[in-house]
């Protein structure tokens, strides 16, 4: 095989042609089992073997039957460390043997969008890992478009911080810090205090905001929030987050706001107290459409975005983190090993009940 | 009288001391009428005798009780060229004899909001002449913090055209092509081809858009429209204008859609043209709630805006029109003298009937 | 006297006409003795009680000679805190009993350089306390523009942290932070580690750079900056501190270049520590040319900067400071009564061998 | 050879191993000569077969021995258009007979500067072209990165149009116009009504300014600046051109001054004419220092900016183009077969007596 270079013989590789993966079955339905290993279709592609993955929060929403293009027998997974076994002739920037960290993102870099640094909406990428090819929570992975889609792993890098980098830091400082246009002295509300608000929250304060609000439904999330830096918590049961918020900045309301759940409540609370001037946010996954109440807010001079995340921060993050800026892994709850995948599974379907944000894939440098 | 400067004594004044006004008197009902005169009552004001007046949709939507807030006896009106009769004590940059064009919006200059060039949401101002105070459908009217809210007209200045910057020209550009981020080689869509959608256009092509696709249900405003530089015309009433811009743009979509009406239906065409990346800038004035199809748009990295005119680009827009880049004469269709100002509400409240687009009050300089 | 409200009778103040200001009497000679008080002379006047000042490099520049704007007989001083005492019939912000922020930059908020947030090139202001007009290094101080050009006190506010923001921490963060526009991971370079150079360095932390080189002469001053959040300091006394700034970032130079000392040496080290797409932010007050590299950056796509502080983001600062995310007290190394401020310029006149930072001058509740 | 597609068959190639290019043979010195053709090298890269190309002002300065790096046998030439005759094997953009626009930069995407877009500085790429690498005065060229260097031409484009768009165009409008950010009612400076000069003039029209002052020491070349749009023009040979703007701008200066020439004359016309806030867009190529007049503009908020075109305007440039919003062909004053290239130079290398702006060298369809 002339089209790439490998770590392995080609030889070892076919005598071990067979890995174990999380395999999607349809509604409800995964099982751990054995496929094929991942081989190099086109000159970009790279093998990695995987060290370190993880869970989000979409995989639950797939096994819900929520995406239905994600297909029977897909491999899911988009976010994790790895190690590069090979890759295309036409790969230049990561090498067999390199340690990486895989964006959830792949970029082909020189269509339109890449070229615009909308890697989410590139032409022969975006969101395709665990989607519409074979993701990332198995022992090996192929990654497309290597150069653009996998980053290296500093030196001192600690696998379990940086496997945020694959997708929830970029997702959350993206899609609702850069979008939110987060600015010192801001007062920003944060909705929804899961993996993806309190990503929010961390990556929020790079811009000094003078108040960060979290709104949530459950006090064990907030006060995590709490100790992540969020400097008022309000936990919205009672129906009465809006008034609560503009009681506290006086009747104006936000600067920012960051929709983190992705219902037709909790966008509300968002749209309710904005300031005039403010910016909303949407990181949210929304499955229905909402009512933007258009007839009060025409007049507000206000901003609303949504985004996929592009993973263009993906570079500047690494730096923050190896300044010591943002410690990733501070979102860390439980650890698994690769091979009790399902178990973290129940164990992440089950966030509120087990006090879980992230659970840690490990994949032991097998034999 | 000590803290004014007047152009002519407090005698001849108080002898005059009446005007003629057009009246509201609650949904439907408006009069021309006479009023007493408008005195200085801070030292910010400044008494501007009107020379050319004109009417906006927002007059209409008043008489049709949309606005409760307008209270019977109110002076309609928001727009004006007129002459500098009396000023505060406080007032610097203008002088009685000065002919000045009179902001939409009233601003203080010194509030928080003024601070970040939000006129619209000044602490003491915004829109509020033949709103919350009287306006300038009439042959004076007082002008609060008139140093901030009052324009010099230049030498050779054309009134029907610099009305036209009153209120509709700042209220197309900052609302529509500012917040739609209207950039050279956009293809942007306006919806909506009645005087503020063709206050759009003109002020789209300043950024040079490679397309301007202009979207409405009357044919004769569409030829209007392309007279002003719409490169496509597309009559909506067939209920294809979504399939016909997604084909003419490859199924991609537009830059910029600019939502010129103000109803649901309108502004769900625009939210369904949106390539991604794209802008949906809202100019129109909404009444009721819009359905926002958040879950198709969550990943499609769109942004949508609000705003009322802030009027801080009218000295760009004077330097623009003085240089001959815009002819804001343009948008007048028809002329009436201002105590013909019954008639001219007739004609603008069938502006369909009529082919009326902007509709100009003369005032004699009376004897 | 009908144009002010005031704090005390008008007979009271007649007889207590009198109080002491640090007067300048040409190059080398200054003296702390009687002078008029001020009294309002506009209606937008405000007279302030000064109950805490302080010293700038500027005040020192202006002994020299340096500035021969600055006439004989004129009171130095343009930062303070104190409490309003009297104000113009057309001011509304602020009333007698206020205490108040005075901005080093007197602002009318009306003409076209502060409709564009240039307060620094107010046509009816800019930087003139202490300077064409009397200053605050007095008992008393004439504020003209008083809405724009002062700031409340927040309830429990620190005098001599407030008084900060009345020069050093807003031109540190206009002309080198946002001028710079330090972003997250960045690495900036600062040239200068004195005040305005520790302004610069506290407030960068704003936008979480990855690394932050304090480059200056002065082991002490560099001590100071590794306490103020500096990642590295570099003694450029060997004359080799561009080489080491390339060392250390891998020959690439960086992103972030503040100049805050004003000399043709220091300038240069600037510019030759960039990296392509890198920024130079002049802070520095120059006294003569500098050798501008075109030969070598005019392919570098470098951009660089000068400002004369605006003081637009005093209210951001404010809330900042609110927040406890800036501690500006820490600027402070030395404390006089108001009437030692003889005694304060020579301490702050040898700020290296005193270790003088900022010295505080506190004018007690007189009798 | 298996690593290419190709449009001929290797027999034919080899048949025809030899092409006819104009070599420069060190300081004054150029030949057109035989040289052997071009070949793929790497996977990502595209022979091109000229059909037309253009000489550019910076040839000249090669063959002035300016540009010591340039080694003798180098072809020259930056700038073409032509058909794809091979592609490497991981070229996907574009294909064997596809007509393409040829950027003068060379970008490969995807390392940490193409992500930034700054192709400039690309790492493996910039301007090489005619520099480091052979040039586009050939019959054939070798095109690295062919994906994001080569630009498909319209099926309408016409050719002379659309090299235009190779390198004078994206310099002009992103060196001088985006960087110096015009805006609609701008008043803008050029110095040098160059071919260069004069693309900045085309392009700042994208942006509706207000006038358009142009500066140059030859009446012909300001002549032609007319007819393209400029509304001022000033003969700078009597050395009064300073004062002639500062005059007919009230004494304010401009809003952006763009530099054109890259001489220190030229330079400090710019720095001498800007008004508070003003921005410098130096495009000039410059062989010295210059004296920056800090001492004059530390206090005036200006921005200054160097740029080596990023060629990442080229797709909006080809929209409006095709919008016909832009006429690049009016640069074009001489053509001449490719093989009469010699007889070009001449003509180009005196361009003020031939009044060459930009000549065209037209490829015919060989046998």
């Amino acid at each position: 095989m002339n089209v790439a270079t490998e770590l392995e013989s080609p030889q070892t590789r076919s005598a071990t042609g067979r890995m174990k993966a999380l395999v999607y079955h349809g509604p409800g339905k995964r099982a751990w089992e054995e496929k094929p290993r991942p081989v190099i279709q086109a000159a970009t592609d790279a093998i990695v073997r995987i060290t370190t993955s993880t869970i989000c929060g979409t995989d639950l929403h797939i096994l819900k039957g929520d995406l239905p293009g994600v297909m029977p027998g897909r491999i899911l997974g988009h976010e994790g460390v790895g190690v590069v076994m090979a890759v295309g002739t036409a790969v230049t920037a990561v090498r067999p043997g390199d340690r990486v960290i895989i964006s959830c993102v792949t970029a082909c870099g020189k269509c339109d969008y890449c070229r615009k640094a909308m890697y989410s909406h590139c032409r022969d990428g975006g969101w395709i890992l665990g989607n519409t090819i074979d993701g990332t929570q198995a022992e090996q992975v192929r990654i497309p478009h290597a150069d653009m889609s996998l980053h290296h792993v500093p030196a001192d890098g600690d696998e379990e911080a940086l496997v945020m980098l694959s997708d929830i830091l970029p997702t959350g400082f993206e899609c609702g810090v850069l979008n939110g246009q987060v600015k010192p002295g801001d007062t920003v509300a944060i909705v929804g205090a899961g993996p993806i608000g309190l990503a929010v929250l961390l990556t929020a304060q790079f811009y000094s905001p003078a108040a960060v609000l979290m709104i949530d439904l459950d006090d064990n999330r907030l006060r995590v929030a709490q100790g992540f830096g969020a400097t008022t918590l309000i936990n919205s049961a009672d129906h009465k987050a809006i008034e609560r918020v503009l009681e506290l900045t006086g009747g104006e309301g936000v600067d920012v706001a960051v929709e983190a759940v992705g219902t037709p409540a909790t966008f509300d609370i968002c749209q309710s107290i904005l300031a005039p001037g403010g910016h909303l946010a949407n990181v949210g996954v929304h499955g229905k459409p909402v009512e933007l109440h258009v007839e009060k807010l025409w007049d507000r001079n206000i901003t609303l975005t949504t985004r996929l995340v592009d993973t263009v921060t993906t570079p500047m993050l690494l730096k923050v983190v190896g300044a010591g800026r943002l410690q990733p892994n501070k979102l860390v709850t439980h650890r698994f090993a690769l091979d009790e995948v399902m178990k973290a599974y129940d164990t992440f379907g089950n966030a509120a009940k087990e006090g879980a944000l992230k659970v840690i894939l490990k994949n032991q440098p097998s034999a």
